[in-house]
């Protein structure tokens, strides 16, 4: 990704866009036969002075202006009639808005990979650990039991809605910019439609109904979808880093030779994956925010939103592709200690099935009755530190409805699961459309 | 919407999700025959006392808890059996989320009305002012022409993206939420699928794929939607104040009686419409941000972040509708004072026309020399305070291709909009499912 | 500082302004003597319909103009006279800015106290615990040991720097607004000099050395100091809340009777007000850059970004006092348990102390090779479930260099507490002044 | 400032911090004598393989691990005794925070030089436009006139307010960070308070109260301060922008040749400069918002969100340096259009100048009567496109209290100043501390 946004990259889109331009012109006569040709040969771009171009973009306001200027210098030597036509009927931002769709093409596509990757990574382990059980965690608190596959199914599902976003916010923003100073496309005239056409069809976009100049809700967009998925992400990290703290140990973030040491400290091994995925998601919805802030661009093409924009799209992008790479890698090498969860469940003194048995009682003593009971129970099973079972059976409200076994089989952590498997079967059996 | 997000209305949600759950409890047999009977008439939530649940919020972390005990001592007065078994199966974020999305039915709702009122406004609007010339504007600057139907049709076309949005965003948000404890459904057994099914049929809402407890991507989502619709409000807002300013009166922002007017400055008439578009959006963006600051919920249901989206959603709705409303008030008014335009476009000495003769030099001066050229003739025609005809004319290097009727021709600003009408035919002619 | 923010003080507080206006117009002659008395009886603002002010201020743009047209319809139903000079010299954000800051001065006291508080509970628990030992933890991973004292001495040191911050800003931002429709004071001629200071003095406000009607940054800057203010009080409730995780049950935050039960699971106790903290901040950057983003404000009254300020102050200032009572709340009543503490040091088998022998080794073998040697050694007490010292004492490299004695010594975690009383006292010893 | 955050600069503060503990072990006696002279050879990092620095921090989870290594080869080829004692009792986030700090202390300065130089060009315009008067503008509509020197004071009053803040922060943040892996300095035993105090010496940085490994509050206030400060120049900006209206035409930004240009439009002198500083401000309420987000970082190092600092910090300066080189040119090289300024006065009719008759009016009407009188004068002058001097004129109800001489005076926009002279000197005779 950090290749797809690079200075280079991103001055080959805009030879890109300005020889599709020249060759959209040759076909409706507007621009002489042969001066596409003379653009080919620069389509790498090598040609421009990029010192020149950053000073400058400093007295012009974007680097367009100046690549211009270097390409005209530089077609100039090869052929004058080339030279003439150049940018013809095209303002900066046609430019400038077109490289970046062409760019965020190859970005969108490079990201649907990595979200292959997380899918099929967590249909993996989701399917594995369908039946492992682990202890459910509520305001960082023991709860009820709940499987390791359903944990991870929370977050399959929405990685498939992340990626019905993307295909839909790709529908929307991968489209032609090319209006000319205001929009209107003037320059060109009558022959206006046809070059628009033309140079769709070569850089293989769609034409949007009118010019987006000033209209940045698609671009905007991209980066809210990326903040979305990336708070996905990080609310799978945090929940992995979690069960990684020492005190937990019911996950490593399976890692590479050295990763994770520490510089003072030889026995860490830090979840460094997970702080990664963290720290991006604790920049995008910044980013997100300087989108939409961005968004009120004044008249036809306004002053200086837009430039807001320039170095915010790439940097999402980059990040979240970052992102996504840590989770992947955190998804498809995740250790699990199956000791240290059952460890952890005995270590609740059965407490959180309270609610099993609670629920038992309710028809017969009353839901408010029944939970004050357990509260009760569990209260004293907690100060005393013995199982709940024990509290239990010498509680005669209890035992006059529940026997010792079953009393036993309510807190019985297995058979707490409720719909876990079926949620489980729902969130896999899900197309990527999403639900 | 303030009366859809009222604490009046959040009780009366949260009342129809327990009088529902009951129900669907009494057709599984988990609930005594007649006990929603006992909730129905309580549907109103007149019987809480609403100090007393705010002071007990404190204490319990939300106020989900205490409107249940309140509910099922009210309950209990008229049926002890149906008190037994209200809000069995559910946890309080069951019931919080659920009611908000029963909110947030009605809201999106009433924000598609709105949404339908402003496209049809804007579609009157483009359709009469299809051929309404006004100056373009770059940077602030004077550029060569448009019209106004252009300018609006510009707004028109994101406004049915942001209705596509809409829909997919509700077809993905309004879901019920029904997981218990940690997501598992675990205390209603075998019975829970069940009951899931018919308390999502009487709420009238799609069941997810799994419960959402901590994966709030949905509810994030309909904020991010929400900014970005009301970035376009603010675009469309600033455009209009902007060419109300004094110095530009080229519109004004039909006022009911009174509306504008200032403490101290009698003659004043302030786009007020305006002004409250943008300070909506100035705010909407950080509530975008939290929503997705807010993402990453620990484990089963999370600490903290949870409720950082209780006043976020809510107030990111009413403050959309406010914005919308007022958009459309602006869209109905708009007075155009097409003489003004005319003026505005005159003061300009046919400088922003510049482009136009550049263009028709530039197969045979070259684009680069072309461009040259004009710069000159505008700073000279600037500089004299003359049109910039009279220095074209003047110009052997112009005249030597041009006659001064092609010169004037090509000045005329109504010669060149180029594709202006068929932009706003596009734009007329879309879906409202998007382009 | 809801009743220092509701609409009633608000009234008030814009009630006081007008009241002070006259009686600054009578002492130089502007306002019939004996004006201020007839205000003085409206001084609760019990005159306003606050419905009527609602709906003309959606026509007029804010509260202040149909304040004070209902101001002086009351007014002159007691003294013609009195009402004839009602606001003269003022404009609209005069009023409503010089209220807010009379509500901030308000404010401002209240946090004051309530960070007194704080200041007093943690420096009490900072004594109490300066040689209480826990577990470091670096990464949420065991680390090296420190003690609960230094912990709390760390939060200390920053409420001391926002004591010191808050100061700053109150000196800046409590001054009179007070500038008329363009900020020169042109309606009241000569006498403008006067009559502010009057005003100023009578108001008990500070007079800036000019308007600022579109200069925000000291009310900017309020709202960023709150927002560092709980991102330091979500530090302090963050580590609380993990330390109150089931496996780890080192603190929890003292309880009312049912704070933090759970509407299903009997035997919780919820971390409800580090929740509470953790949601407050959450939201509070956003606060922040919605003052920041709203701080361009054009000429001399802006259009828009003035009135995005107006929900986010006070939203602000009551976000923020309410995380702070909940921290004051969690710094008083925090309960230690000692015995986890000592238990999760033991279960780390001493592996966080690998880098004091690593240091006790490193100038006999270099720092990499010392590093390396504990880094071996700490994984296979880790793979053998053993003590680090046991893995250490039998192994050459470390046993020519150390005894058992002296590895054991090495190992105790009580000798490896480095400076932390005197960092301790250091932080005691500070000024509120700051650091 | 490019410069000051490059990767080069970064690894050479990183060097200068490794080479001054270095010295300070040596001084206490814990590292060999020559150390320190081992490393002053490598001060300038040209040692470091940054491409392999950049992998290894993949695997570490910063560059400093990779960094003390590759360090720790370079000196061990010169001096292996040397190479055993480098980054001894230092954690990774020491070195980073430090380095951080020194680059800290650079880039105040530099921001501060430029403070001053923005200083001047402001006292400098604000002393020549004292008397320069223009309209007033307010809810961008024409209000009664002020002058450019006042507008101009308007920005340098918070100028220096920001000057102050600052100062504030570097005395806040400009401290040393050494706290070794959990903040106790533990390794070091009785030596650290002397090494420490050496260190810092050596730096010559102060020492804080205790290390601040997860308390960022200085930091995080830094950026605030930032984004104050770009704040106050975007609205700088923007005002200078509107004023840059073809439509207004009283400004504009003093252009070296070239800038501004458009590719496409010949006659274009875009406000460049002003674009830039809005785009800057733009991302910088998003930048502040990271690192308040980030604050909570956990116990005594945290996961994640000390990471989201490392761009946001360098990238919040870096753009603020732009911004404000870009706001000393605008200051310095504003050209005034006198003629326009009064062309645009006369144009409003002198409807703006009807407060002063209405406050004139007001005694004798009540503020209420008059206010209405002008009201309606003003809309029929509006209508009938007259001078309100006009209206009034033949206006009974005002002929009865004015004469023809008293109205034209009245209504004279050079009368009606107030303080504005007042303010400036105000302004000018602050001193730099604010006010």
């Amino acid at each position: 990704m950090a290749e797809v946004f690079s200075p280079a990259s991103q001055l080959r889109a805009m030879m890109r866009f300005e020889w599709a331009l020249t060759r959209a012109l040759e076909r409706h006569g507007l621009a002489e036969l042969g001066s596409s040709a003379a653009l080919e040969a620069l389509l790498e771009a090598g040609f421009v002075d990029i010192g020149a171009l950053a000073g400058d973009a400093r007295q012009s306001g974007n680097i367009a202006i100046p690549f211009v200027r270097q390409l005209t210098a530089a077609v100039a030597a090869r052929s004058e009639a080339a030279a003439r036509t150049i940018h013809l009927g095209a303002t900066s931002q046609d430019v400038l808005d077109s490289a970046l769709v062409l760019q965020l093409r190859e970005a969108l596509e490079l990201l649907a990979d990595g979200m292959e990757r997380l899918d099929q990574a967590l249909v993996r382990q989701v399917k594995q650990h369908a039946d492992t059980l682990l202890c459910g965690r509520t305001w960082l608190q023991a709860a009820p039991p709940t499987t390791l596959g359903l944990k991870l199914a929370g977050t399959l599902a929405p990685v498939r809605r992340h990626r019905a976003r993307l295909q839909a916010v790709a529908g929307r923003v991968l489209v032609l910019q090319f209006g000319g100073a205001v929009g209107t496309r003037a320059a060109l005239g009558d022959a206006a439609e046809g070059v628009a056409a033309a140079l769709a069809q070569i850089l293989e976009l769609k034409q949007p109904s009118l010019p987006w100049h000033t209209q940045r809700d698609n671009l905007a967009e991209v980066v809210a979808v990326l903040a979305l998925l990336t708070g996905t992400l990080a609310k799978f990290a945090t929940d992995v880093a979690l069960l990684m703290q020492s005190e937990v140990g019911e996950l490593s973030a399976g890692h590479a030779e050295g990763r994770g040491g520490s510089s003072t400290m030889p026995h860490k091994h830090n979840p460094v994956a997970c702080a990664a995925v963290i720290a991006v998601h604790t920049t995008m919805p910044a980013l997100a925010s300087t989108m939409l802030a961005a968004m009120p661009q004044e008249h036809e093409r306004g002053l200086g939103l837009w430039q807001a924009e320039w170095a915010t799209v790439p940097e999402a992008l980059r990040r979240t592709a970052a992102a996504l790479e840590y989770a992947v890698e955190i998804a498809e090498g995740l250790e699990v200690n199956l000791a240290r969860m059952q460890v952890n469940l005995d270590a609740t003194l059965g407490l959180p099935m309270a609610e099993a048995v609670s629920v038992a009682l309710a028809p017969k003593l009353g839901r408010a009755r029944a939970h004050a009971l357990l509260r009760e129970a569990a209260e004293r099973a907690y100060q005393a530190q013995v199982r709940l079972s024990e509290v239990l059976k010498q509680q005669p409200e209890v035992t006059a409805h529940l026997s010792p076994t079953e009393i036993d089989r309510l807190l019985d952590p297995r058979r707490y699961l409720g719909s876990a498997r079926q949620f489980i079967e729902q969130a896999l059996g899900e197309s990527s459309a999403g639900d």
